[in-house]
């Protein structure tokens, strides 16, 4: 084990207080002796918000993080979303954490059936999808959705955001059953704190979770399988495009 | 209905050759009064051969589709992924269909299970995560794949590659009970006629599926939802990426 | 391809003025050179409203379409259910398609999750059962019912029907995010064009469906697997009753 | 409780010889007391071996089933398929329960996964339509076949289809996991006795396990739900065919 | 078949009062010729509430049971949960239900989807597992709850649970489809008699289907396989602790 | 959070030298800074085999190790099981996780499927089951078992346990696709090690996952939700019985 453990928290988007926010969080998380790095995927879209934004993020990702010098000791991939995450696997030798993939799968001793809360309606779909994919779906209770305002203009105050997504909370227990709560968006990620003072419910905050996430996979010398899926591509990088 | 149904074949990848190819089995199989029109994502990678390859292509590929004037009836996305079909599907108002879809949504009321066969033991996870995101787990018995030699060096003679696939569907009959067979990948595509010489299962290629599909799709006035997952993207597009 | 495309549109009840209303429907669903004609299944039920209306109609079906001359092209079931569809693929050499089997199909590619509206509450159940059968269940949010009066009293109008349908997808669409609708039942059929009108999602009528599919199975050269489950019944004809 | 218990063996197919061998295996499984009579369904077909025998022999069930007089207490469909088992139990007003509902019912709590054994390879995908349209897919390991000789040439001795099936019971054991097999066709049944003496897995012979779920019914006062899918067809029977 | 058949109704909790109960309604579920005893897990807990309690009765229940002479012919666990069934399986070499899977399977031929009301909301989730465990999920259309007092207070009549249940029943039917109840929980099923007077679906009181059950397996021959899951544990008795 | 981070690894059997063993495994595989302290069910079973073993060990295990002093901050249990790992979970105010939990957690960022291989046959079953009841059937290519000498004889070295656990891997990969391994069962922890010089696919050890998921899980200062399946039980401890 590395004297210092080095994680990178990589945005997919290109909004650089979105990754200042996930750093912050990352920071805190970290155990002593972790030392963060932030990168933000300046080519890539102002937001997830979106099938277009997701595949917008996902070409510039991979290109961004496989040249990155020094590697880092792993990578949390710090949007709620799949946005190419296999592809970074499949292009780093170190380990890739999405902090999606973090957050359930942290989710999972800790809860019957967990709800994600996500920042806008349209990516109820887009969450579910990637509920599916990652194969979790047994163990989600919902996905709902709070309305966060546009990205350019004025945010809401953290307690406000706070206060609607503890009243969906209160929804999902009484209609589904759900006994935790993941935040599916980077951008509801600063309200953690607030909410946990509104609910009963454990509160997945999914950037601290990627963060340990990683740094466990670190410690236990183990990353992605290069044996399958996420081997690395036949081709030479450049044969995938400029 | 237009007197004549303008269809886009587009291939996801950037090898000219296999657009070529397409096009070929797309004419072939276009009702009379369907023109055809092939597109090449020049931007994208040489194959689609991994997720890496994947995401890879889906920015350009909607960025290229996006302005194309005049815009066709409908899109036939001719890859065997997914290459973010659903950011298409977001970006465009008119129909656009993959040829994974046509092939498997036409498969469902001509067998009780299908397999798919796809180009190289590396894609098989792909493509098992591709059926499960198209909802088609319960009608598939098993992916399996042959093997393609590289892009770039001399290629096998039709005869020899459906003799390959010819002998693994027997084997998924045995094992699975397949009793139909989707080309898993458009290089696969063009031994399907002389696959069909050698076995008694009906044989799925997927472009003639998707050009099929897409005529389907025009003369009845539809399109993809755009009341929920595929509605256009928010932001202006310049937001999501230069 | 045959110059002209002989489509058989096969009503599984007995009433006539269901089988002339989805003969309407189908024709402005043809395409230019396709020829439809009608089929009555006059041993069946009266309206296939029950399991026992489902088994009551597909004994009579089989035989019936057995032994028509000459064959069509291809046969179109017009009834949202299952009445033998299985029984008259293993029975015909031709493509065989439900409408229920085409509209599921073809609603893959343009939505999320997709919504069923039938047309009494008994019925749910049943059409329940139809999409686990056809292996759809992971795309179906929900079924649901309105309420059509009885078929041998006075009927309402289809602007009333339309308006009811629409009602429910609007709760559909708040309680379970479906973003498609699929008319589940002939009945329903005739309501399409003023549904189209009421609501921003996708109408899905399913006997244009049947016949775009069953066109699209012919020009592909396709039809159903004779190498499994719907292999031609093993026994002579007058083995299996009188 | 009725002093004597009255059920009636009720066979979907024509064939006597096959109403007289289950009518003794249900004789030999009645409780003291229990009175078992049995009924061919002589407008049906020779055998059920096929979608088209599935619904050939559906409709004169519930037509026969329906008129008897006076009606038994209990009715076992003994075939191991569907054939309309949901039509007899909206015609009845009686218990009504198909051998395979239950010997899959009987099979739960006495196995991890149990296994079905069918007569003839192209009834396995029907067989698998079976289990997953009654919910049983979670726990039912495999389905296979032997090959049992037409049914109007000479048969072979129950020994000797016992040791085909004891040989593909531990095929079935080392290769799936199954602990348990089920008889999947009534010419199956007769060999249950001699498969037992070869097999350490029980051995679930449906005829049998049909008689003693429809006592227990009988017994518990219990009949099918006609509060939803089994109520009464709504319209006079005439209205569903001559 | 032994001349009397004697079946053990296990109550996996110490309260006395519970095993009367549920010796009253075996012994009226009976058939004739059938002698019941109870008995009561002294050493385990006054009430299966919670997993606590599921895993304090499991250990006495299985060393009671398996030192119990005369052995009976079978036995009932009466208690709605898991609690060590399949221990119990494994410890013994008679048929041994538990009134939960006894319920479940018996549902199975008389509905399209069950509900299943329990004692306690905190139970649902328990009864969700238990459900999932047994492989009926495809059948079960929710698990609700209404509120019983504390075992060691005054008790509420049988018509007022059954009235707080018939109220449920409804929500149910509306909100799911379901059509029929099971009650899943000892202390419910006193109220099974004032219930069936107050709604249209079958209700299923889980001690007597599991006697039926337990008797149906003794007349077959059944057990559960000891060639897999519920074969004899390896080590000597005493090596699982004292 | 704390400045020593305390974990107690609880061996849910009895035997001493397998508690040594995780202790071992488990100080290798803590962070700096965390202290771990072993804990042994001295009146469990000496090993966790069979339902019996699991039912046995859970009562004793509650029971121990809620009257713990001081209480650390979290427990790993250590064995690959169920054994009341929920019960456990209620009766903690801590965080509480599984082995099993923990490497199929960390196991879903890594690989496309997972493979459990465990150490004796009977045991397939049971893992099985413990895999569908945490949710993660979908990501489970398959268990299998190599077989382990009993635990009172001569041990195999661990060189020759990895050698046949590396040759069922390559099985495992050829038949299902499998991309990496997890060592179902405390038994085979020690062999990991030399397993990774023997095969290509990642192997999860599970003690050192339970040990990183713990400190994670404290880091973040998150436990169990008690607002649901694992609330305190509602009983004083002695009605759960002596």
């Amino acid at each position: 084990m590395a004297a210092v453990l080095r994680i990178l928290v990589a945005n997919p988007n290109a909004t650089q207080a979105i990754t200042d926010a996930c750093l912050a969080l990352a920071r805190v998380a970290a155990s002593p002796g972790t030392e963060i790095t932030g990168w933000t995927n300046h080519d890539g879209p102002a937001v997830v918000d979106s099938f277009h934004g997701d595949y917008s993020a996902g070409r510039p990702l991979v290109r961004g993080l496989r040249t990155l010098t020094p590697a880092p000791d792993a990578v949390v991939l710090a949007g709620f979303g799949n946005y190419g995450t296999a592809a970074v696997k499949e292009a780093l030798d170190i380990p890739v954490v999405s902090m999606a993939e973090a957050a359930m799968s942290l989710a999972v001793p800790l809860c019957h059936r967990f709800a994600i809360v996500t920042t806008v309606p349209r990516m109820i779909a887009y969450t579910q999808d990637l509920v599916d994919e990652l194969g979790f779906a047994a163990r989600c209770a919902a996905v709902r959705a709070v309305a966060l305002p546009p990205l350019d203009g004025p945010q809401r105050p953290d307690a406000s955001v706070a206060a609607d997504v503890a009243a969906e909370v209160e929804r999902l227990r009484r209609d589904t059953g759900a006994d935790l709560v993941i935040l599916g968006g980077a951008r509801l990620s600063p309200c953690a704190a607030a909410l946990r003072r509104l609910t009963a419910v454990p509160v997945l905050e999914p950037v601290a979770c990627g963060v340990q996430v990683a740094e466990a996979l670190v410690r236990l010398g183990l990353r992605q399988s290069k044996a399958g899926k996420y081997a690395t591509p036949p081709l030479p990088w450049e044969a995938y495009g400029s």
